[in-house]
């Protein structure tokens, strides 16, 4: 029922994923509105062979704050969709609902299997220069230690494996620099311990933010705030530039002609950076996938979060990230912190 | 002597500036080899009849760090050129050098008018939808208080009128939603004290990351860590889409033939975004006139660091953010800090 489209984009992205994609090993749970659901899935002609509808009429709404979501939640669509994993009924939930209802939900139902995350990681699908890149955490913990952000690490990385394919992905710790001397504590200690530990991770040490769309590393580290600033930068920057290309091209009768013959080219590269496409980003460091929609999505956009949340259910990687998890705790409990003389006072930048 | 280019992009500036500007009421000390610059002169038929050269065989090199810099630095070109200000002889000095030496040479020098802050703050002049914001701190100091916040508005709010015109600039405290509740503790201590302080500063209140580009507000304020990331993720957007629109245009023969037609308009595109127009930012905070131009600058570049110094110089920036820091350290001796009821736990993003 989530998001601002609701079963029109929910029900046709499940359609649009059977037609990619082979559905005969899985089972869709389809929690909300039945009358509204049988409508959309009359209206594509889905069979519903491997469909199940599981009927409420109570919603979230869009604005609901999480703490009223908490309150008032039980029995919704989307609360009942993340009870269906906890009940071992599904493997994974995908909602384009309300973002922090859907953590605070998750959270209480399948609880953190960080306990030192104060609430789910958000990753960013990012488009690069050469390929995808993920930038985590990207808006929910504002606050990081050292240590969520090496948690971030693993879970980018085992999200990355199974989701966008790469064998051996790659991993930076975003900073003002890139010598070991930059940066505030968090991000000195975390790197620290990242390449002194390092088993079985990757990492290339700190990138700067023209590293993202370069693509340098697979997995950017950050904290929530950080992130999510340079995420809404970027976005806005994309945004801005467009506008002007657009505004370029018809400020001239020339530059109007020649726009008509570079339309399909162009139309290419809105399509190489469309956020749509990379559309699904799992609540990272619970026990279990929730996978987030973004809410304006379409049917085509929902097919792609389907996408995220089965890969990840046909993956190892709850069993890895669970794993890596444990080998940190070990190494932080038999290291000690940094001494003063090893966090040396930042330089400022282009020194 | 700084920057990549030395003596023709410094010379080659003084001499494009005069070009587009009245330079009666103007004297340059130029700093450096005597040889060097007068073949430049030469070169560019310069009278320098509001010239002086002061000659220095010694510079610092581009790489060179922050502590080398202070201790080796004396006699140095850069040096010469802030001690000119402190011993009176001139008004402002411009630099493509070293910045990290630049900033540790003028603190040295002409001391912090903000003893709070840990070195001088770097502005960012950010082209938008509605035409230059500034955004600081881009990088100088990585841990900011509420207070650091709030000298960053008011620096950066006569920097803006001083230099961009604005008759009443709007401020924007950079954070990760627009509620009260938003973010981490500084910038939510910064908020309140700039909303219930407010006297002469026309704050807006929060914005986010995608505000930058849409031009806001006119002075977006945030500490040197996340103002860096976000300046340089927005540079290595900008280049990514850029080279996508490049190889976009090529792929086809159609495209190909339309490229050549769109060219002037991309032009036009081109021209609005490059930072060389917009090149020229003072370090904020010191008793005294230096503005830091981008290393890779050109003439062209270096005449708009030039003009930046001069209109500083002639407004009355300095002592409007004396007469602001006063009134600041007033209020903070007066307020009370805010009370842990007063600074709620942060919510999600998109809560």
């Amino acid at each position: 029922m989530g998001g601002d489209q609701g079963p029109p984009a929910i029900i046709g992205g499940v359609h649009e994923y059977l037609k990619a994609h082979d559905g005969r090993n899985l089972r869709f749970l389809l929690h909300g509105d039945e009358t509204a659901i049988r409508a959309e899935m009359a209206r594509l002609k889905l069979s519903g062979g491997n469909m199940d509808i599981r009927h409420t009429d109570k919603v979230i709404p869009m604005g609901e704050k999480p703490a009223q979501a908490l309150r008032r939640g039980k029995g919704t669509s989307l609360w009942n969709a993340v009870e269906s994993i906890r009940a071992g009924e599904a493997h994974a939930a995908v909602s384009a609902g309300n973002t922090g209802a859907m953590m605070a939900i998750s959270k209480l139902i399948l609880r953190m299997a960080v306990p030192a995350l104060e609430r789910p990681a958000i990753v960013a699908n990012w488009p690069t220069a050469r390929g995808i890149s993920v930038v985590l955490d990207v808006g929910a913990n504002i606050d990081c230690g050292a240590r969520q952000l090496v948690e971030f690490a693993i879970m980018g990385e085992s999200f990355h494996a199974a989701v966008h394919g790469s064998t051996r992905p790659t991993i930076g710790l975003l900073n003002v620099g890139s010598e070991d001397n930059k940066g505030h504590d968090e991000v000195r200690e975390a790197h620290r311990i990242l390449r002194e530990w390092g088993q079985g991770l990757d990492y290339r040490g700190f990138v700067e933010g023209d590293d993202i769309a370069k693509g340098t590393v697979d997995i950017i580290v950050t904290d929530g705030f950080t992130g999510n600033i340079a995420l809404k930068t970027t976005e806005g920057t994309i945004r801005f530039l467009l506008t002007l290309l657009k505004e370029s091209l018809t400020s001239t009768t020339l530059g109007k002609v020649g726009a008509l013959m570079v339309k399909p080219a162009l139309r290419t590269m809105v399509h190489r950076i469309d956020p749509g496409r990379y559309n699904g980003a799992p609540l990272l460091g619970l026990n279990g996938l929730v996978v987030k929609s973004h809410g304006s999505t379409n049917a085509a956009g929902f097919a792609s979060a389907i996408r995220v949340a089965v890969d990840l259910a046909r993956s190892d990687y709850l069993a890895k990230v669970a794993a890596g998890l444990e080998r940190l705790g070990d190494i932080m409990e038999a290291t000690p912190e940094a001494t003063p003389e090893e966090a040396p006072v930042s330089q400022p930048v282009g020194a």
